[in-house]
């Protein structure tokens, strides 16, 4: 292979690795049969979720685990319509997710906010109307412009 | 929709959206027609990576920018074989990334190292032998055990 970048796992840095596992069970999630109690992952039908300690992340990497604020990482979960951005949010909050910004229209023309999980990590649920959603879930994006 | 959680989009914070863009295309990713000045959009067949400036995404998460430090974020890409792993982070060194961890045999029985970005997000670039590669690059992981 080695061709251009693909996302196949994103890994998050937990405090306890089970007790974010059962936040991602509450929201539907299955956790695969290769999930041990140090790590769990979640087959989501394209990149994979991930669930390992932070320390241990870090230690993996190779970097210090010292980190605070704003990780400039967001994850985004796309939904078909508004009435489907506002009933994700609701389930994340009722799994235990934090608001961090009410879901409103958006300058760029969609409808979108954000939660945040029980470790802080910041998911946007969106609706974008220029973006419709494969069978997958994968967004459709434009192609770039010498392919269109 | 509003089953359970897709990754639909990773956006990156960035400190020049058009620098960190250009990092990417050295990759071999190419930019979406939606990209504009300020958000600049990949397609990968799956979950899609977005850049955007680091303050802007935490303003539109409605948090503050401020954080330093180790981000509890890595984003995977995935191979079939160790050769892989070694030419995907030399190519992405040839790109301008730095290594964080050279690539070697891990304790869970893979091959893997860490590069990272320009603007410091953690890529791990590995191979495991457990989860092979579906056609479009996602892994196959071992089903929830309810399932399997």
């Amino acid at each position: 292979m080695t061709m251009s970048p693909h996302i196949s796992l994103i890994t998050l840095g937990v405090a306890d690795v089970q007790a974010a596992a059962a936040f991602y069970e509450r929201l539907g999630l299955k956790r695969s049969a290769m999930s041990q109690d140090a790590v769990v992952f979640f087959d989501l039908g394209g990149t994979a979720l991930g669930l390992f300690g932070w320390e241990s992340l870090a230690e993996d990497a190779n970097v210090s685990h010292e980190g605070s604020g704003f990780r400039g990482v967001t994850l985004a979960w796309n939904q078909p319509d508004q009435a489907s951005v506002d009933a994700a949010i609701e389930k994340f909050i009722a799994a235990g997710a934090t608001l961090a910004k009410p879901a409103e229209k958006v300058f760029w023309g969609g409808y979108s906010g954000y939660v945040k999980d029980p470790d802080g990590h910041l998911w946007e649920i969106a609706h974008n109307p220029f973006a419709p959603l494969r069978d997958n879930g994968a967004m459709e994006l434009a192609p770039p412009a010498e392919e269109a």
